[in-house]
């Protein structure tokens, strides 16, 4: 296509668009590595054929923040109608600068900055939510706007993106990974005691972050369950859920001493996503031996019908997928495997995470148990309810 | 201490360092929130007594990096010997702003970074060092200077890091993140497709990435195995070191069809930290069944002598750990365990760390294993020779 070409189709997309919504935002990809002269051209046009956002995308992670900013600066106070429209930031993190590209953005004008949770995204990911909200609350003093975004829940949220997505959090990641405000170093410990301010920019509760205490135990009742639920955030769509919910909490403080919030999350986040299943684990039996195979034997309920299956292999994970797999009649490749506690000490949950690739489509499973095999079965077989779904519901001629 | 002693105190120790070195580097803690007057006149007096790096801390990441780079600029054109003098940049990552603050550390004259690999580092971590790098290289139009890095090594000196911190990398990290090179919108795999550049910033190649291709099978032999390690940048020490590995190879190659180079390297990773261990895995059973507790029962060799434990409790892993733990006679403390597996494919090796904490001193553990159970001993008792090995090295009084 020609330039004009260009802005003619541009022009059109955005009208048609209007048909349907006030709200329409215009984004010319890989804006920061294009011609400015042009982009001024079509961004004119654009907010005159009613786009009421402008969003400057640096599509491969190019830029650099001085750059970046002096772009969006430049765009606003060349494009004549720039006052008409809201500038939007949306940044790739190839080089690690998407939170420095965005709020380069925000210093120069853009009032809009697309993120994500956890920083996901393709490659290396899009700006992170929870570093770019809390770099413009903690420096108020350079930032003349605000984001309005309850901080309290970062966390949580960071944590269910996680579990969802299989996508871990990695330790060092700042603002919510595990390390982000623990202090290591012993004159650092001091200063923290001392005078807190000292070391601290953020308060960790200011993000959700508290002390991993002791909050539930063997003899909890059911009002005292639902009401610490509440506290983090919590709610149950339905009384079913709740008990569904609490007789899991109790199965699991007769096999763990100590209860911590993460293991109510983990509990609750597994309660929530075990709607409409059609292959349940009923049993398994996994023997592992140095020097010998290992047996899993998985007793499944599929569409409410018992069946069994054994395998033998290298590796107890390994034995027991191949035994579930055996029993479903589709393709599965397993794509990542991995696990996490959920909190500290040997009789800790562990989180299985598996992504699954079943004719091309990424399936991620999510499982926790006391017995890391269980939270694997656990894992595989969500995955495949979510495949199982997703086939009767999306793809009714596969 | 007022202004005037600390200024003495500095130069002081400046001096005194110079006694013993030619290289002496003065870091004033907290630098990019300190007052700029006191900073311009300790920097001077300390480039007097003979620092030949001025390091500038921004210690809690409070910058922003216009400001930073701003500071940076203003020291070096106010000091009146900045010139007898490298500056750096040493920047903490609360923000996520750690490696924008160096590059703009860099763009307004710093010369030296303090960076460390996967950005580990207190709290949210340090500048890591693969997206300075990499930035520096990518925008050579803006930088008018590089690090001279071999990058190539980039992705396994990230990886090494990780197995023996047990610090995990996300799949979303820049440059080192799993998912960093890999494009998932169908429009910008066409465009990378019909025209490589459209989308890549970088080479995947340029930091170590090759694709995940079956490098040797069961049947390749000793010297093709030693190649291909020389090719993956691996060395060994001795011809025992090498016939240890290749023996651990064949071991793996009865167990699992495609053997990768990440396999390759887990494989001589655990080879080169397996060293004078006092404790050894004999061997190891473990049945899990649900609704039934764990039997483990381990039979490890300490100084050479075998001695057995049987433990059951709610998760093979904890059984498991609990066994070892009850033949050998200090307190150990479980402060994370995680696994990950080392390449795709339900046969793929799993890579345990674990994190042990001994009277306040925190160890890694690493085992890798076709079996996550087998992974989870070997990671177990590898943290405990290091426990050892600590002990009778550091502390004899213990």
């Amino acid at each position: 296509m020609t330039p004009d070409q260009v802005v003619e189709q541009a022009v059109r997309a955005v009208k048609r668009a209007r048909r349907y919504t006030d709200n329409v935002e215009f984004s010319p990809e890989d804006a920061g590595r294009s011609d400015e002269d042009f982009l001024c051209r079509i961004i004119e046009a654009t907010i005159d054929a009613g786009a009421t956002t402008i969003n400057i995308p640096d599509t491969v992670g190019y830029n650099i923040p001085h750059q970046f900013g002096a772009t969006i600066k430049s765009l606003i106070e060349r494009v004549p109608n720039s006052d008409r429209a809201v500038f939007s930031a949306h940044c790739h993190n190839d080089l690690g600068l998407a939170v420095a590209n965005s709020l380069s953005a925000v210093l120069n004008g853009a009032r809009q900055v697309e993120c994500t949770i956890n920083g996901l995204g393709e490659r290396a990911g899009n700006t992170s939510l929870e570093e770019l909200v809390m770099a413009v609350r903690t420096r108020q003093d350079v930032f003349d706007c605000d984001t309005n975004i309850d901080t309290t829940h970062i966390l949580a949220a960071s944590r269910l993106v996680s579990s969802v997505t299989g996508f871990i959090v990695q330790p060092n990641k700042a603002i919510v990974g595990a390390n982000a405000f623990a202090h290591e170093a012993g004159i650092h410990q001091d200063g923290v005691l001392k005078h807190r301010e000292t070391y601290e920019i953020m308060r960790a509760e200011d993000v959700g972050w508290n002390a991993n205490k002791l909050v539930m135990g063997k003899h909890s009742g059911r009002n005292a369950f639902k009401v610490r639920l509440t506290e983090l955030g919590v709610e149950f769509d339905s009384e079913e859920s709740l008990n569904d919910a609490f007789r899991r909490f109790k199965e699991l403080a007769d096999k763990k001493h100590e209860i911590f919030d993460e293991d109510l999350q983990a509990l609750v986040s597994e309660t929530q996503t075990e709607a409409s299943e059609s292959i349940k684990l009923v049993s398994l039996k996994v023997c592992t031996e140095t020097g010998e195979e290992n047996t899993a034997t998985v007793v499944l309920s599929i569409d409410d019908k018992e069946q069994t299956a054994t395998a033998k292999t290298s590796g107890a994970v390994d034995a027991t997928f191949s035994a579930i797999s055996s029993l479903v009649d589709f393709e599965i490749n397993l794509q990542l495997y991995s696990v996490s506690n959920v909190t500290q000490g040997t009789d800790a949950l562990g989180e299985v995470n598996v992504r699954l690739e079943h004719n091309g489509r990424i399936i991620n499973g999510q499982g926790v148990d006391t017995d890391i095999i269980t939270a694997s079965a656990k894992a595989y077989i969500h995955g495949l309810n979510k495949i199982m779904a997703a086939t009767d519901r999306a793809h009714p001629q596969i």
